[in-house]
């Protein structure tokens, strides 16, 4: 660790380590808090780093705690990327009074109105100033980055890696909001972070952006078919009619009898650190 | 499902259901709730049963959401059945003042003394009610009954294990509480449960237990090396020493750099649940 980051608890773990660190974000203001899992191949040299963004509600801990990834990482010798969901500590009125928005709520983007367009800026974080610190500070390979996450952070995963396709090596994504702009989720947070005018969502939109242009590899979509969100907010076929369009290869499963939940998660995270660590299942 | 249990919640999980229930209790006069893991298997007919005792402050959820024991269960073919830690909501005065007493640490035995002795009676609970309920309700096989646990819960398995062999095929425990009428958290409990006559906590300690009489089979525990309660609250070296005295077969497995943790536990789940499927590592 060098000065970056300020360590608040390391465990040792499948025989590699644990730790949860903050730091001062330059992107948005506060202080940010990271889960960083290291392999026990980072202990020999640098090992490729698989980013993981949460979903509405989570922090830097629930993937972590709750996926059961990380005797996989241990195994593939990935390290585990895990930051919080939003900016905590900006002080904005009525930040907390929404569960699936603000604290909590980031999306994945850089909000442009008031009052969040000073610290809720977390494409920026996500995208530049989190993967600069982590390869100063852990043992991780530059350039190698995976990516994905769950629901809002699968939406997270899918328009980061489309819009910024040569900084990502793999992406997939499990239950994600797929297509925002036609959902309330994405109507609801884009409408405040981003403003009225709708043609300004679009380059937040998984589906829309994908219809745009393929991401130079195969992505991986998982989706459970009892999943409660899936109709109102998740839309896997908007997703998959904008694959068609554009020739991005798109391999998405759906699964009989899961839900929204990590239950559902640890059941196919095994499948996802294989897919990032070997470019197949 | 049948009478007995009022299902919360299931989630489809590694191919099997995930529960959650509560129950009326005869032994402890109040609601008491459990996480049940069925496996594939069990749709095919009934299963083994593994039964988990949590530690202090843990409830039904922890050991299932934490420790990564699911997938394991769904490959061995083993029901997982975690009961919560103590009574709640018997409405005592103070019992929810401390964290290592009362409300989420009823230790796994029959309080004797006022005002616990009528609802905090986890050992009749545990031993008797609970698999009754579980062997008429769930497909799990009646009498091929696997225990473990962790620190409070270690605690609660090898005491139960050693005064009821019978009754469990197979024991093991994660950082148990191994000797506790000589360390801090035991007096706290055992006093205010039991009353201040320490012959009547022998019958709750495991060491003393293992150095009356041995349980018949190997014993599997693990311990790690940075658990910060090692030297003051836990103890193996006691269990070390009675095994030796009553020629209790035990393999006890210390590990470096590994704290109290459920970091910890997920780090070894996978040999405790082989243990308890096939009676080895």
């Amino acid at each position: 660790m060098v000065d970056a980051f300020e360590t608040r608890e390391t465990h040792r773990c499948h025989g590699g380590t644990l730790g949860f660190h903050a730091h001062r974000s330059a992107a948005t203001g506060t202080e940010m808090r990271v889960g960083v899992y290291l392999p026990p191949q980072a202990e020999q040299g640098r090992v490729p780093a698989l980013y993981y963004l949460a979903g509405l509600t989570c922090t830097e801990e629930t993937f972590l705690i709750k996926a059961g990834a990380i005797r996989h990482a241990a195994a593939l010798g990935l390290a585990l990327i895990a930051p919080d969901t939003s900016p905590r500590g900006a002080g904005i009125p009525g930040e907390g009074d929404d569960w699936d928005f603000g604290l909590g709520a980031g999306f994945y983007l850089d909000a442009t109105e008031e009052p969040w367009a000073r610290h809720y800026r977390m494409y920026s974080y996500v995208t530049d100033e989190l993967p600069a610190l982590i390869e100063t500070s852990f043992p991780v390979v530059s350039g190698q980055r995976g990516l994905f996450g769950h629901s809002m952070g699968g939406h997270g995963a899918l328009t980061i890696a489309l819009k910024q396709p040569e900084r990502w090596r793999s992406v997939s994504a499990l239950a994600p909001i797929a297509n925002p702009v036609a959902v309330p989720w994405g109507e609801k947070a884009f409408s405040r972070y981003l403003g009225a005018d709708r043609e300004t969502w679009a380059s937040y939109d998984a589906s829309l952006l994908m219809r745009q242009r393929a991401y130079p590899g195969k992505i991986l979509v998982d989706q459970g078919l009892e999943d409660k969100f899936l109709e109102p907010q998740l839309h896997p076929e908007a997703l998959e009619a904008a694959a068609v369009a554009s020739g991005q290869q798109l391999l998405l499963r759906r699964h009989a009898g899961y839900d929204h939940s990590y239950w559902f998660i640890q059941s196919v995270i095994e499948d996802h650190l294989r897919w990032h660590a070997t470019g197949s299942l």
